[in-house]
């Protein structure tokens, strides 16, 4: 049985990666009594005085709903809401499994903005956060701002900012391992999708000054006729000089190229005009702007991937439990870039100075201290920048 | 501590009557290769080929939403979605505990038919069924209405029908006891909102000809001006004489009082005019229509009610476990009344003849018999119905 056909069968085993648990034991007629009518209606009545309370006598406090319109499932594209879900049952295992969060998946039948908007508006009081999840761009960066205005609890999408927490991390750990700055350096983000554009921000509010971000069509910059709203946004932020250039000039004296883009996009060529001991963060998936051997030949020092099989995999899930585990801690009415910028932090500060090196510079997935020390330090964050409520 | 104090600590204790946990291992690499990325993609792609597979390979197959809007919160009212949560919660602990069924609670932050019926349709695909709940009348009965309409997934009002059957099922053994036939008693059912209007549909759907219902106002029958338009529906199957009486007229020669109403309603001068072995379900709650001992001495034959202190307590508890968990085995599309019919069959037939008396007409909650057979009753009439998909 080849890899594809074990996952198949394991998921049918499964039946399903979650499961919906009673927390209450109702073995006889008095423990009914209290879980269900009459005793359920005290904890009703004091919410009903103040909703508050729905934190303290639900599970609420504890509870992120992970939503799709299944439009950008993985690589998959647009496979439809019910096509995501296995996507989303694993998001909320993994969510269980590394901060104790429980996460419940919901597909939403439509790709009309205002739909998914009002859909999990609706649904808010049910949750005490929320996890976007594979919805296809520019939507997405729409849904997610008019949720984080119009919802009272927080909302996090996690293909944008999850990505941007880790890749700011691992930025981080680089730059000291070649001993440079981020205020000083020069970078290049090649694929300016929501992606790209909100790692961007983050390292743009962490202190990177110097950054031209590139699509296929050449920079981002200040009039370029081919720029989507979005993206003209991020030409305000960024590009300093405002050139115009393609990939390959742009790339000329940077520090630090960061691709969400397509497989091979990087070559050999280009390192060659990079700036000395450059780093490099190749995410397309399953097969990267550059392999790691061909980087490391062509003078790359030290290059991180998305994938497990080779070391500094740049994953998601070194960030989204511990930053959900942290906002719900505090009752976080949003998760804001002081938030991030604390989780990227914590992830960096997890390997010590005498330990990282090139192939080093991100913790393992498993290494049980990242959700625990994210967490932390997005709650502190949080109560810092005013929007933590407890 | 009092019963209510207990009840507000064990809520605070619990932090929440439910919980997602994770079906999957993810403890490494190998594991969580399987779980998320990349081997996820495979049942993703399978469904994304044919919807239906959603439920092999997600927990859908056994999944049901609970949903309120918080309006008709136990006999507390409109108190708000999110006071509403701890009955959803309790709800779905009982939905596990009682027929391993995984019910996740959403309450809906509006009280306008469209937004609910939109919402519930919008995230429809990441459940197996849905149970309405605690909606106040008649907004509840359009709900459910459009919602069996337009939604591919079973829709069942447990407050409507769930009390419907256990009462179906109450009425066929108490007729036992005394002799009669159903389709040849009187009875009056005493309450025209959404529950009273459900039981009275399916005792006349299992053979009820003469039952008269009876509002604030009187009688229903047709042409009587102060009946909404549910309840005009309902005057065109009952009342065969198109009687226009109160219940001191309407009881005269009825075998059978049923009451969803208020307390004290029912005096012991009406009893008076009943029938020879009178039989009366007294479901106001907590005080009901007539006490037992009230009854008994007024001459009351069989006398069930609500409450868990008195002998034959109408429980809702011992239909929608197993109503669902029928519903779901087969992938019933609906729930129709030959399902609540079979699901109230199986519940009367738990209690042999030579065990049914006065005071034992309706199992017990914690039966473990009723469940199973009501899931194997509910399943058989789906196939047979023409609503089972597998």
């Amino acid at each position: 049985m080849d890899k594809k056909e074990f996952a198949l069968k394991q998921h049918e085993d499964w039946h399903g990666k979650i499961e919906v648990v009673s927390r209450a034991k109702v073995t006889n007629r008095e423990e009914l009594s209290v879980a269900y009518t009459p005793g359920v209606a005290e904890p009703c009545l004091e919410i009903s005085k103040d909703v508050d309370l729905s934190y303290k006598y639900t599970r609420r406090s504890n509870l992120v709903a992970v939503i799709t319109d299944g439009t950008a499932v993985l690589g998959l594209g647009d496979i439809g809401p019910e096509a995501g879900m296995p996507v989303m049952e694993g998001k909320c295992a993994l969510f269980k499994v590394f901060a104790d969060v429980d996460a419940f998946p919901l597909c939403v039948r439509s790709k009309d903005v205002d739909e998914i908007v009002n859909t999990v508006k609706m649904i808010a009081g049910s949750f005490g956060g929320v996890n976007l999840e594979d919805i296809s761009a520019p939507r997405c960066i729409e849904i997610e701002r008019r949720l984080r205005e119009e919802c009272d609890i927080p909302v996090f999408h996690d293909d944008q900012h999850g990505t941007a927490v880790v890749v700011l991390a691992s930025v981080l750990n680089a730059l000291k391992v070649v001993g440079k700055d981020i205020t000083e350096i020069k970078a290049v983000v090649n694929g300016a999708g929501s992606a790209g554009m909100a790692i961007t921000r983050l390292l743009v509010s962490r202190g990177l000054k110097n950054v031209i971000m590139c699509d296929k069509y050449g920079s981002l910059y200040r009039g370029n006729p081919e720029m989507n709203s979005e993206q003209a946004k991020l030409a305000e932020l960024t590009n300093p000089d405002n050139l115009d250039v393609k990939l390959d000039e742009a790339i000329v004296d940077a520090d630090l190229f960061i691709g969400v883009s397509a497989p091979g996009i990087l070559t050999e060529e280009m390192v060659a005009k990079m700036a000395k001991d450059p780093i490099v963060f190749a995410m397309a998936n399953p097969v990267p702007e550059i392999m790691p051997d061909v980087a490391k030949k062509a003078g790359v020092r030290v290059i991180g991937t998305g994938r497990s099989d080779f070391p500094n995999q740049i994953n998601n899930v070194l960030a989204f439990p511990g930053i959900f585990r942290g906002a719900l801690d505090v009752r976080a009415s949003d998760i804001n870039d002081e938030m991030k910028m604390a989780a990227a932090q914590a992830i960096a500060d997890i390997i010590k100075d005498d330990e990282l090196n090139d192939e080093y510079i991100i913790p393992d997935a498993f290494d049980k201290r990242v959700a625990e020390n994210v967490a932390k330090a997005v709650a502190k964050a949080a109560r810092e920048s005013g929007v933590a409520r407890i």
